[in-house]
């Protein structure tokens, strides 16, 4: 890894929070470059045309490419580390763990979040307030399955902690500020504990 | 590849097709069990406790093992062939496109899809009225992201025909069914046809 890595992010952003917690575990090196997504500037010309032509951050940038996608970032810090299992099978389903946080649990979970603490509740406009109801229920669905699926289990793979549990720690240990009440959830509660509780963790605001 | 694979699938799912598009380029047989998912088959007592606590198809059972997420079973199966690139970076820029493909793509013009042609555009309801305008929007802004890419690229990586082309070519190619105008990104029809075109393809209905 001879080349400089850069992230562009936004602090506050559960998704850039993965990559950075990425890195502490395998002891990475990142230089951040803040945006602030409220005020358009992963939208300006300039970003669109070198960082990301999504519009988007997390940017994980290796040397002169840039890899967008959060997840996609987190596979390639942790390529060949204990974060990524071995197994063909173990992997396969790592990243079904990780895919299921993109589609499932990000748009309810931490697009609750973004409505309250970016937006603010009374600045919704009509159509994020139709989307509410159906964004709490499938939050309250997503959270419900990871608590039954750890309660058995230590991490979300049997094998051990690994990407999946970064990808989907990030949202969720803050998903009381989207108005999920995480007291409901304790096999997910202490999966939280044991997360943060792990030798080179990082909180999200560090 | 000694165990059985089972397909539990919808064959109008374009992430139940990308499954089998995969193991056709592969050459791997698979047994294929259907389901009724607008009849409730996949929310059975017996489908959520043995094939997958989410409630959704695909998943891919291999011997007594199920990989639920479209996606991930398609990496499973392709694991170690040309469908992955080798390359640390492209891998990585193989999995941007397919979580780009889950969180962004696949909510906007595969769900359109399932409005129109499973719902019916005269049974929607308010809350699925009310959301059409935004999923419209970000169809249509999914579709110009991939055209723009696919300008000076025969596929999705430079290195070559991908996972991620089969990811996208799932429910790009019958966006037409959500609505979408095809014809206004030519570099996106091109990459269609190339697509279709290659030796093993199968079509959805086959």
């Amino acid at each position: 890894m001879a080349e400089p890595l850069i992230l562009h992010e936004d602090a506050r952003s559960g998704n850039c929070y993965k990559i950075r917690l990425t890195a502490a575990h395998l002891g990475i090196p990142l230089e951040r470059r803040a945006y602030d997504i409220m005020n358009g500037e992963t939208r300006t010309v300039d970003f669109l045309a070198t960082v990301n032509a999504n519009g988007k951050i997390p940017v994980l940038q290796i040397g002169d490419r840039f890899l967008p996608e959060s997840n996609a970032a987190c596979h390639w810090l942790a390529d060949g580390s204990s974060l990524i299992p071995e197994d063909s099978f173990d992997h396969a389903d790592m990243l079904r763990w990780m895919f299921w946080e993109q589609h499932r649990h990000e748009p309810a979970v931490a697009e609750m979040r973004f409505l309250y603490l970016y937006v603010g509740r009374d600045n919704l406009t009509d159509e994020q307030r139709a989307g509410i109801r159906a964004r709490v229920a499938n939050g309250e669905a997503a959270l419900t399955l990871m608590d039954e699926h750890l309660r058995d289990r230590d991490f979300m793979l049997k094998s051990g902690f690994s990407l999946a549990d970064i990808a989907l720690y990030a949202y969720t240990h803050v998903a009381e500020e989207g108005g999920f009440d995480l007291a409901r959830w304790p096999a997910l509660g202490r999966w939280l504990e044991r997360v943060a509780a792990l030798p080179r963790h990082v909180p999200m605001d560090s």
